[in-house]
């Protein structure tokens, strides 16, 4: 099995700032096989990013890396995490990205990202931005690779704009091409979002939207690990005005334009309308409390 | 030549879906070569997708499969196919995918996907919505590997929302790497879409819009090879409140703005605008009809 | 170091386009690895595809051929180019793409295609818009692989629409796969565009906007080095109705919706505001004046 990256950013696919990681990860190791599994996540959306990461988790080969760059706090003092996981890895900024691996698998693993190993990347590998003949002036050395000061937090030098380019992309290169040691520092307790615990409520099960996909379906935290003894068919699930009755196992079940439930391919509990867009019809946005209830 | 795999869908790559099918693909057989031919098909538009298939048949190596998940029927009991053509191997819902390659190319042979290969596969790659630590309770085992028990029609245990996942991308990464024999069931007759047939209407010929491409050309059905002895300086085409009038070979030979009828890249009809939308300005769809007629 | 091919287009992703020039590069040599750096450029916006190929130059590995199909002029009689800079290759419309690399780097060679090098490719690899069984009448020749006859301009059987696949793929698989040399004209000089180069006025610096990132963040073609002795925390910028003062090293150092000027991450100026769209805010575009002023 080769050496796989797989990328997952807020990037968008306009600007080149996708194709530009693959070009670091080419640069330090040839070798290794890039995935995109998505760049079109909605700016800043880390519940939507920590979603697509459990979502995807299983389906790619052992010792893959995920290297995901959804960072609203980028140049701001949040960390830089290594995250271990049923023989995968995921590096990224420490923002609550591992939230649902943490949640629903075991053995979740987080390190801070090694201070001492991207200097020696930067310079085993001559990344432009530091040495090449265009170099910046000092005003614009902010962009260059972030020497790493302090275990669980960027420096101020490193308050660049990109670090999916300068910190996450080498960083993962380097963990998939020589093992995840090669970058990993101490153990850290990882931020973790609240918003994707259910709470129970009396009988009822409260979670929140996590992910709206293409076709306007509502994913929610509830996972079918949740459900327990419940009956599918006695189910009620409330998502704004949206109702719906059972569970469905696939949308033809109802008719046209009707709302149904059901447990999505990865697991979850998701709100949709047959050839529609439930997102549009009932005004739902990530964040929105789902209830469950059984009747 | 390596083992090559092009997929097609309406996933978008907004969700990681996309990506995912490269993940299974990896996991089969790492050496296998995946293109992205398109992700952002028009959701559930199976003509359109016909048109981008054919339109890029010729262009991949002998031997590369196909990969289509543009599947409205997901979950119903359309059947799985596999189709070959002049050396190349679509794999897919048997839902018309195939009806541009029918009309146009010699040879096209079309198989339901053999039920007892998928088991196998899932068994020997461990699939993890089947095998992983965390799989779903029974509610949710609609998501699994299907077991194909008919041999044109996904049976009820099927019935899962992500067969590109579960049994298309699977499949195409066997045929790929094992070659189309492996996956191959009994011939069947596919299903053929009567919109991709020019009709005959007096002197006048008449086709169906295919496909709207990302300038707002509007690609018809009408191919170079139904003009027959028609003679390009006198032709006349109607769509909707569009007129052009001659065969034009590039856009520049109207002014800005104005529409023209010419040949595409791909050998069919199209009503273009000069540095505009035509769809945008004329209010077109895919399955409008267009008449080509001679004065 | 494998060979690396570079695409980046203004197809979009919808169309299949994209796909079918990875199928023709596969085609020619499946070795070469190849890298879509974006399909999403504005259509026609040669500016931003400029600063794109600049931003990504010094990311990919020494000898990565980009191919450039941002194309206006498609059809008319604007000529073919392959330009050579820091042991980086651009093989793409001569339409001022280099612009940029000429302005800001060192050793830019600027040749035309060669016109002998591209009928013996179409034989070499038999592409099927020539040799297919399902070939296209006369009147689609058109779109068949253009032999170029003259050394800066395509001749009019070359007036294709679709150049992408059948001149400028092919052309850089070869150029990846055997050198540059091996599709390498006479040398010419190269269309150079004026927006890309600031103006003194009096005291004050004007350049352009090039690009408008997904973010809205508005990129000029200030470049750090244009700045000089110009002390950061004195500088003013004036684009529309947006004023800016200081230079700030990341978005967080303003508040919320507060407009600020900062050196990207490629080393030119940019307007940005802090999460939120500064182009939609001050409804700038590409081309709009940016004015640098020292208080």
């Amino acid at each position: 099995m080769p050496a796989v990256v797989v990328l997952i950013s807020d990037f968008g696919l306009r600007d080149g700032y996708a194709g530009i990681l693959r070009g670091v990860i080419l640069g330090i190791d040839p070798a290794i096989e890039v995935v995109d599994l998505s760049h079109e996540v909605q700016p800043f959306a880390v519940l939507s990013a920590a979603y697509i990461l459990h979502a995807a988790w299983d389906y790619f080969p052992q010792g893959s890396v995920f290297c995901a760059v959804v960072d609203p706090g980028v140049g701001s003092s949040r960390g830089a995490c290594l995250a271990q996981c049923q023989g995968r890895v995921l590096i990224g900024p420490d923002n609550g990205l591992v939230s649902l691996l943490a949640r629903l698998r075991g053995g979740l693993e987080t390190y801070a990202l090694d201070p001492a190993a991207l200097p020696a990347l930067a310079s085993a590998t001559a990344l432009p931005a530091i040495a090449s003949a265009t170099a910046l002036p000092a005003i614009a050395s902010a962009t260059a690779l972030p020497a790493i000061a302090s275990a669980t937090a960027l420096p101020a030098i490193a308050s660049a704009t990109f670090h999916g380019r300068d910190l996450f992309a080498p960083a993962a290169a380097l963990a998939a091409s020589s093992g995840p040691q090669r970058v990993r520092g101490p153990a850290i307790e990882p931020v973790l979002l609240p918003e994707v615990q259910p709470l129970r409520e009396g009988s009822a099960l409260k979670g929140r939207v996590l992910h709206i996909d293409r076709f306007g379906n509502c994913i929610t935290c509830l996972h079918s690990s949740d459900l327990g003894n419940l009956d599918p068919n006695r189910l009620r699930l409330r998502l704004r005005a949206a109702r719906a009755r059972g569970l469905k196992r696939t949308y033809s079940e109802v008719p046209r334009g009707r709302a149904l439930a059901l447990l999505g391919s990865s697991g979850f509990l998701e709100l949709a309308l047959r050839e529609g867009s439930a997102a549009r019809r009932y005004g739902i946005r990530v964040g929105d409390a789902a209830i469950l209830t059984q009747h």
